[in-house]
């Protein structure tokens, strides 16, 4: 296989870029910031997140099963950019970005336009990623406007 | 859960519009228009794709256990549209649109911008759609051009 052109082809996957909430069993939130990310199914509704592994929060997705995607509107790039380093929730913040539960207990942003909360449903651990089906069981939607891309913000993860 | 705040959020996912091909173990091919992809790993390459189930060709991707993902590029709204309905393959095209075979023998189409080709990892026959996971085997890129997404044709599929 042509190493390039796999990397030149994989990036032309558009993306959203999310900030993907979830908890630990014993109530502990976290969040990352993440794009790879899919519907699957209408019935039931399913999505397919690849959530690096290894890491605290996707370790969490794995006991809790549970996480939750905050989707962030366009223009948000720095507030998504928070998210790519290891956070810490204190006092309904994550740094200075406030968040507040959903009926399972990820952390939704306040800044978020909208949520989808999911319960694991499968995982698959092949590659570096682990891959997490979801059933989405909660949603709300504050304000229906343009969501991000990752595009726009000129990051790229995939290739 | 308030269904109508679940279809807004996942219509917020940001997508791109593929036209996916795949052949059967006696050497068919098929080919057919899906937008629900996401890379999952990069080491091994994984891809995963959510395929209507029941249908001719997310049959043969089951039984040959390969998947071609054609990246078009953007503008190609009606070259996508002629993959919402059943095709046939003859004499190298599918009705207008003119296609070669992928080294293991999928349909490439010659006014694709870039394809990689997938070799089936796991399957979850959960929803309505069957959820392929598929490590990139092949890649080529034609052109290094501004690929299609779903929101330029102004169709939705997802929610």
């Amino acid at each position: 296989m042509d190493e390039a052109a796999k990397k030149t082809a994989l990036r032309m996957i558009p993306y959203g870029l999310y900030v993907v909430g979830t908890k630990d069993t014993d109530g502990r939130v976290n969040a990352f910031a993440a794009n790879w990310l899919t519907q699957a199914s209408f019935a039931p509704p399913l999505v397919v997140l690849g959530a690096k592994a290894g890491t605290d929060s996707s370790d969490m997705i794995g006991r809790s099963g549970l996480f939750c995607v905050n989707v962030l509107e366009t223009g948000s790039k720095d507030l998504a950019s928070k998210f790519f380093a290891k956070v810490e929730a204190q006092d309904g913040k994550f740094g200075d970005v406030a968040f507040t539960l959903s009926p399972n207990g990820c952390p939704v942003l306040d800044d978020g336009i909208a949520y989808f909360e999911c319960r694991v449903t499968d995982t698959i651990t092949r590659g570096d990623h682990t891959i997490y089906v979801g059933e989405v069981v909660e949603a709300e939607v504050k304000r229906d406007v343009e969501p991000m891309t990752l595009a726009e913000t000129g990051f790229k993860y995939g290739g």
